[in-house]
């Protein structure tokens, strides 16, 4: 099922007019790539020229406002991912491409076979929005419900990132397990070795349960086996990466 | 047959001393890799900090010096093609990597059944330097042999790059056909479309022939069909690029 995203139009025609755009860079992650005609649509129809930097984007730690400068941009509109903070050579707005479907219904079959009682919230910028509702649920069938305040590099209660489990570790030790709300195992499964819980994952869209648990050791056993490989190798190569939030 | 490579140990320390280099870029392209270890090698014994810059590469179109001043490094080693005449943020050295064996036998053994009679020379700038030998080898079969001065974009006389073909262009009104001494079907291919003319390759290195002609239309044929289903679309894109030589 393709999920509606809230591209919030007005925002970013206010954004381009504040700044006097002429030509706007958009930077967008592979997955929400079929938006990009709409986007470039609000941008054209805003009289801004409308550039797509196509380079692969995995995060708000890799703006592309040196590339979008290169290429004659005064401004940058970087979709899908939260603000963490970065320094940007351009102004840059964030459309973090919220799906403002809620959940619940679909959280709520998911969960009547969970087991777990005290249960840590987790989710992604594009769903962290609906984890009070969620809360609020769990409540309601007698378990405890607990979201931790925003990490270092995320913007809202119990959202998470691959490189940031702040919200899933701080709170670990008060849990029985946790319950992302999202797609995708990437997430869930940074949660369960982090954190040493079980994490329950449901897709909010289709309702899909998966499960993953610390004790389920196939991801662990193959990065053991890499570094086993690794180990009879004699020359070394350290890599690092010219992203901006990732070459600290 | 894996080619022995002149990587200029000598001129390289030299460079390195001379611009005092602390951290040094290397940059090279893929087929090249397997040269790193020693590359590495002359940079440490140089008591230089070698840095690899992994992202891909292609020409001298693209040096990555201001990828590698973000990571630190005072120089640049630029490994496998010419100077293109890019000004770069960074003291850079280009390394040709010429391929110093001389492939007058494979060549004289693979031109005994070519016809032509007034045959234009061109190379890449890894064979080039041997090109005035097979010109002299075509005279002693009674064959004319033809050398351009080098075009817009390349330092060798009949040096050709994937994007200029200069050598060839200005001789081909006064050729039968081209000789080209290099691996690879991309420039003997570009040669043949652009000049419209018969292009032997040969490959110093095996002496396998092969051969391009401007009336076999398979490549052409493809372009059509491309263009052909692009034209069935409603919305355009135009690809630019951040390459320095490339986005002019």
């Amino acid at each position: 099922m393709r999920p509606t995203y809230d591209l919030e139009e007005g925002r970013v025609k206010a954004f381009l007019a504040d700044v006097r755009a002429g030509r706007a860079g958009i930077q967008i992650p592979a997955g929400l790539r079929p938006l990009l005609p709409e986007i470039v649509k609000t941008v054209e129809d805003a009289g801004v020229e409308p550039l797509v930097l196509a380079d692969p984007c995995y995060g708000a730690c890799d703006p592309a406002d040196e590339q979008a400068r290169q290429m004659g941009c005064d401004a940058l509109l970087h979709y899908g991912h939260s603000d963490m903070g970065i320094r940007t050579s351009l102004p840059t707005l964030y459309v973090e491409a919220r799906v403002p479907v809620d959940p619940s219904e679909k959280v709520a079959d998911a969960l009547e076979g969970l087991e777990l009682r005290r249960v840590g919230l987790i989710s992604t910028v594009q769903h962290a929005w609906a984890l009070g509702g969620i809360a609020e649920l769990l409540e309601r069938t007698g378990r405890t419900a607990v979201i931790s305040e925003p990490g270092p590099r995320v913007r809202y209660p119990g959202q998470v990132l691959g490189c940031d489990l702040f919200c899933a570790r701080s709170i670990a030790d008060r849990v029985d397990g946790f319950l992302y709300i999202g797609t995708g195992a990437f997430h869930p499964l940074g949660c369960s070795l982090a954190t040493g819980k079980f994490t329950a994952a449901v897709n909010p869209l289709t309702g899909a349960l998966s499960e993953f648990r610390p004790d389920d050791q196939g991801f662990v056993r193959k990065r053991i086996a890499m570094i086993s490989r690794a180990a009879l190798s004699s020359n070394f190569g350290v890599v690092a990466c010219t992203k901006p939030g990732q070459n600290r």
